[in-house]
C-alpha cells in the first residue's frame, strides 16, 4: 500500500438519546451558534432537544443554510459570529450544514475575503471549533475535514479541506433519521455508495484491508439500503446505515490507497447547472464512468463483481458488465433513476456540462491524473 | 448495536521512512525518554534512526523493558524521568514496551504508589504525553489506551485503560518489521487474530458493520500470515499485517457490540505461572473456549463459519465443529502449537490456573458476565 498518514480526532457520540451529552463536550461559558437548515429541525423537535441540551449556554441560531450551500448564504453567518463573538459552532442537520459550518468555522477569523479559501486554496491558519448533531447519514461530513461549497453568483461549486475542520464531536442518533423521506433515505445510500467507490474502484495497491473494509461497507449497504425503505420504522437498519456512511469517508479506507472521485465531479457540475440532487448525480456518473473506464479498471472491477456482487461465473467482459448492470440496478431499486433523460435534461447538454469542467480546470481527473475532457464528455453522453 | 462513544486521536504515520517525521510531530524543546526493550532495535539499527530524527532534542534511553513489562523494570524509568525531567516519552519496540510506556507515563505525575493504578483502579488524572515507533505488530497497543502490566513480586498480570494513554503518533513501518524472528511474527497474527474473535465471537448485535470490518480482518490474516513466514521479504504483506493488527484492537470494531476477552484472561494465567508466550497461550485457549461455549456463541459461531471460514455445508454442528477445527489448524500452521501439552504442561496444572483466576477475582467473565470458574476449568481440562 501506499504510505500515508491517518489522524481523524472527532469523538463520535453513537446512538439514541446521545444529544444529551453535548454540554458536556462545549468549553464552558462557550458563546454557541447553532445553525441549521430549512426548518425540518424545527418540525421535528431536534432543534429543541438540542437547545435543552444547551442549557447554560449564550445560545444563537442561523437558519437557512440550503442543500449546496452557497457562499452568499454562510457570509451572512460569519458576520452574525463575529458581531455576537461566538467561540462555538454547532451544526444540526445533514452534510450540507455541517459543510457550510465548516466554511463558516474557517471564515470567521479569516482576513480577506473567504472565498479564496476555495477559489485561490489561501491557506487557513485558524478555526473557530464545532460539533455536529447529524440528522441524514449521507456525505460522511459528521467525521472528516472537507466540505463542498457553491458560489451561486458564478455558478462555481468547489471543495476544501484543513486539518482544522473536523468537528470535535459529532452526535449519530439513528432515531433521528427515522422522519426523513425516502427520497432522503435513498440520496444517503447512493452518496455513500459512491463515496466507497472513489476509493475503491481504481487500480490494485495491495491494500488487503481498505478492500475489505470497503467491501464490507458495500455489502452492508446493500443489504440495509432497502430495507431502509421499506421498513422505515426498523432503527437498527438506520443505525447501520448512518454508521456506514460516517465510515465511507472519515479518511480510514482511502488511506493508502489510490483515490478517484471523478465521478463526483462530473456530477457536480450536474447539479450546479440543473439543480439535480447531488445524489441522483452520483447514480447518473457512476454507471456510465465505470463503463467507459472499464479497461484502467478492469482488475479492481473483477474483485467487486466477485466479492460485492458474488459474481463468478462467465468470462471476465460478463462479470464486468454484469457488476455494472448490478450497479445500475441497486440504484434503481432505490427509485434513484441512472439516466440525464430521467431527469428531464436532453443530450444537448453534454457540451454545456464539458463546458463547464474544463472552466472549473477538470481537465486531468481519475485515480491516475490521466482522464481527460474527451473521457468525461464519453461519460456524459453514455449517461444520456 | 448498542449506543457507543468513539474517539481515537492517535495519528499514525504508515509506511517505509516515515521515522524521519517524528521530530514535527514532538513539542520543541521537549526532553524526549526512549524506552525499548532487549537490544533488537540496537541491533537493527533502528533505535539509530530514531535518535537521528531527534536531533535538536534532549535525548535520555531506558533500555531493558521486558516481555510482559513489570511494574518492577517501569519504576526504574518512572525514577529516571522524574529525575531528568522528562516531558516526552517515545517507545521504540513492540506491544510490551508501548504497554511499558504507558504505564510510566501514567506513573510519572502519579502521587502515592503506582501500582495502585492497576490494583485499586486509582484514578489518572495526567499523564506524560507519549509517542511510539512500533517494530512488532500484534497487541494494538500502537493506536489503544490501554496497557497489561505484570508484578513480579506477586505475579499479578493487570489491565488498565485511560483516555489520556492513546499514543500522540505512533510511526508504522513495515520494513522494521522484515527482521523478526518467524516466532514473533506467527505470535502477532495469533495476537490479532484473538483480539478480533473477542470483539466478534459474542452474540448478534445488529452490528453489520462491525461486523464485516471484523470479518475483514480475519480473512486478512489468513492469507496475509501464512505467506509472512513463507515470503519472509515481502514487504507488502508485512505492511498489510501491520495496518490490520493494529485496527484489530484501536476500538473501531468493539464499539456498539459486546466483548468477551475471556480468553485472554485465562490466557494470561498461564503466561503468569508458565512463562508461555502471550499469544501462545491464546492459542491453547481460543479453541477450547469456542467448543465450551458453542451454545451461547451459536449464532456468531455460525456466521464465522460462512463468512471467514467458507463453510456453508452441513448441519450446524458439523459447520461449528469445522469452524472450530480450521481456527486450531490456522494456529497450527503458523507453529503455534495448540495444546498446553505441547508446551510441556501438564493436567495437573488446571487447578493452580483456576485458583490463580479466583485470585484475580475472574469469576464472571465473557460477554454476558456469566462465565465462571466451572467453565474456566473445563476450558483448561479440555485446552490439555
Amino acid at each position: 500500500m501506499q504510505n500515508f498518514s491517518f489522524h481523524n480526532p472527532t469523538k463520535i457520540l453513537f446512538g439514541e438519546g446521545r444529544i444529551a451529552d453535548i454540554g458536556a463536550e462545549i468549553p464552558a461559558g462557550a458563546r454557541v451558534l447553532i445553525t441549521y437548515g430549512g426548518g425540518s429541525v424545527v418540525k421535528t423537535g431536534t432543534l429543541a432537544e438540542v437547545k435543552s441540551a444547551l442549557a447554560g449556554f449564550t445560545v444563537f441560531e442561523f437558519a437557512g443554510i440550503e442543500p449546496n450551500p452557497t457562499y452568499e448564504t454562510l457570509m451572512q453567518a460569519v458576520e452574525l459570529a463575529r458581531r455576537e463573538k461566538i467561540d462555538f459552532l454547532l451544526a444540526v442537520g445533514g452534510g450540507s450544514v455541517i459543510d457550510g459550518t465548516k466554511f463558516i468555522a474557517a471564515a470567521i477569523p479569516f482576513v480577506g475575503d473567504p472565498w479564496d479559501i476555495l477559489a485561490r486554496r489561501a491557506p487557513i491558519t485558524s478555526a473557530v471549533p464545532f460539533g455536529s448533531v447529524l440528522t441524514l447519514p449521507a456525505t460522511g461530513s459528521e467525521m472528516n475535514n472537507g466540505a463542498v461549497i457553491t458560489k451561486k453568483a458564478t455558478q462555481d461549486k468547489l471543495a476544501f479541506a484543513n486539518p482544522l475542520l473536523y468537528p470535535r464531536f459529532s452526535v449519530l442518533d439513528p432515531a433521528k433519521t427515522l422522519t426523513l423521506p425516502p427520497r432522503q433515505v435513498a440520496n444517503g445510500v447512493v452518496d455513500a455508495f459512491v463515496h466507497i467507490v472513489e476509493q475503491y474502484l481504481t487500480y490494485p495497491a495491495d491494500a488487503a484491508v481498505q478492500d475489505r473494509f470497503a467491501e464490507g461497507l458495500l455489502l452492508t449497504l446493500i443489504a440495509e439500503g432497502p430495507r431502509a425503505l421499506a421498513e422505515p420504522d426498523n432503527l437498527a437498519v438506520r443505525a447501520n446505515l448512518m454508521w456506514t456512511a460516517t465510515l465511507a469517508l472519515n479518511g480510514l479506507i482511502g488511506a493508502g490507497v489510490p483515490q478517484d472521485w471523478a465521478t463526483h465531479m462530473l456530477g457536480h457540475e450536474i447539479t450546479v447547472l440543473y439543480g439535480v440532487d447531488h445524489a441522483q448525480t452520483l447514480a447518473i456518473v457512476l454507471p456510465a464512468m465505470l463503463q467507459v473506464r472499464r479497461e484502467e479498471k478492469r482488475a479492481k472491477l473483477l474483485q467487486y463483481a466477485e466479492r460485492v456482487w458474488n459474481l463468478r461465473d462467465g468470462d471476465e467482459e460478463a462479470r464486468i458488465d454484469a457488476a455494472i448492470a448490478h450497479t445500475r440496478a441497486f440504484f434503481e431499486s432505490l427509485s434513484v433513476p441512472t439516466r440525464l433523460s430521467d431527469y428531464g435534461i436532453g443530450a444537448d447538454a453534454v457540451a454545456a456540462l464539458v463546458a463547464q469542467l474544463e472552466r472549473h480546470g477538470m481537465k486531468k481527473l481519475g485515480e491516475r491524473r490521466d482522464f481527460g475532457l474527451d473521457g468525461s464528455r464519453r461519460v456524459y453522453e453514455l449517461a444520456a
